[in-house]
């Protein structure tokens, strides 16, 4: 079965690494946002992306979730001793990077070349696709009239303010790696990981020529609130601060229009009726994915749900 | 006495920080060449002015003479991990400075601005200025029909290739900063340090605004050559290429038409009489600066001599 995920940064990048444990690589392509990449200290920034090559490379820091394990940090401490806020982290690792992106875009080398090239030199055997090769913006509207890029929203102002609306700058113009669209036309599936409706899956599924090549098709989402609480990051914050309560069921309620199928955790288990009333198919599991294991677990499950039903 | 020194990389940083040593902050001023600026990894690299800054704050690596003491290579390291050559060394804490630079610059900050910035957080209480704020490239040609930019020819072919001509692009439109042509209005002397003539100290001296104002001036020239060597770098063989014997006369030569004094080597004191016939006055000393005392030795043997002659 062809699996297409959807993906943003740490949820989305468990997800994917379970379902790279249970599937031949040629059956698996991710399209990562890149709303949230910037420009910081003149190099190019992918987090989402980074997060998700940095996971499936096994590469990733398991404790945060984001960035290098054994990572460090001697040019942040430096920049910070420069009298610079130094808001976000980079580490020494991680910066390579950064660097090397950079100077290949800077030579006009396409994103999805360079990911791709960067999957080749860890080892990764999926395909790991931008969403975007040119630059799609995720602005954050604020109660206070500001307008923030999304890192200084997410990371500088810690997701505390008060959001109003998401702007998605230059989605109009996304253009979408070719190899993206060919791999939706020929998944069995889409799955949308367990990342930020709003501002993981949106600007993907948003993005015109991603949009109608998955209307297509199945669409799963796994759901990244458990209760009313988020995993990780500001996605039950903004839920309530955009007027619903945050729960399983408002997720599925948001994708509404293209989902057939839902997974939500065991503990949400009496929302799948209403669900299930909008003709979406829900499965109640264990969607916590503490360790490596887990994910495998929840990636089996959901591709063994999938099997039966798509 | 109030000087201003021309200088470039290793030499000029040593000449540089010996005479901050016997001089008071307010009577000595540092433009230093930025021809040999470059873009790598999208960040604006200034090797000679973080040379001259380093050496200025004691942060220097004494062995490389350029480059930071204490330095550690992670992110380059990495970098070369991900497949780079990853010519040009750049170190974790080096890195720091390019970074900040870079976004400064992508602000629209002027060079001269951030450079002054960064010498106070490192407690350097001298003038330090680029000697344009606007970028002026060193290009070498090559016999083989290259042309290369500077840290290309410099590093990467560790200046192996055979020069034909030397170009400075952007050189008619440098934006020398205004601090700077009002320190060589007020200085005494201007002194040229033992750098490279061809390539460390012309750029500086054919910008038109610095080449007019010092000429009201008298200048002294330090050699860098000792002996047909030169102390680091291509000096000596670039003088061979370029159809000249690499001598202190030569760079006597070479610095002639506004030279007033000229600093040569004890070992070259035979050369002395041709080079007074031109009118210029010698003075022959031990040019040669392995650790801080013989810089400080040298710098004020060089202002004793200014100051009687001047």
């Amino acid at each position: 079965m062809k699996i297409v995920a959807l993906a943003g940064g740490v949820g989305g990048a468990k997800m994917v690494d379970g379902l790279a444990e249970c599937l031949p690589p040629s059956d698996l392509t991710v399209i990562v946002n890149t709303g949230d990449d910037f420009e910081h200290y003149g190099l190019k920034i992918c987090p989402d992306l980074d997060t998700v090559c940095y996971t499936l490379a096994g590469l990733a820091n398991s404790e945060t979730g984001w960035g290098r394990a054994g990572e460090s940090w001697r040019t942040l401490d430096e920049i910070k001793s420069l009298g610079d806020e130094a808001w976000f982290n980079l580490g020494d690792l991680d910066m390579a990077t950064h660097m090397l992106r950079t100077q290949r875009l800077q030579r006009g080398e396409l994103l999805s070349e360079i990911t791709g090239d960067f999957c080749k030199q860890w080892g990764i055997t999926v395909a790991v696709y931008p969403m975007s090769n040119s630059p799609v913006r995720t602005f954050i509207h604020t109660r206070a009239g500001r307008r923030l890029s999304f890192q200084e929203y997410f990371v500088r102002y810690q997701f505390k303010p008060e959001i109003t609306e998401i702007e998605f700058e230059g989605i109009q113009k996304a253009q979408v790696p070719e190899a993206a669209l060919d791999a939706i036309d020929k998944a069995d599936a889409i799955i949308y990981c367990p990342s930020n409706p709003f501002v993981s899956i949106d600007p993907i599924i948003q993005i015109k020529a991603i949009g109608e090549s998955i209307q297509q098709k199945k669409i799963l989402a796994v759901s990244p609130l458990i209760g009313e609480h988020a995993l990780k990051g500001p996605a039950a914050k903004m839920f309530r601060e955009l007027g619903e309560v945050p729960s399983a069921l408002n997720v599925a309620k948001h994708y509404r229009s293209n989902l057939s199928y839902f997974i939500m955790d065991n503990q949400d288990k009496e929302q799948s009726k209403t669900i299930e009333g909008w003709g979406i198919m829900c499965r109640a599991l264990d969607i916590l994915m503490p360790n490596r294991t887990q994910r495998k677990r929840l990636a089996r499950e959901v591709l063994t749900f999938l099997e039966k039903s798509v």
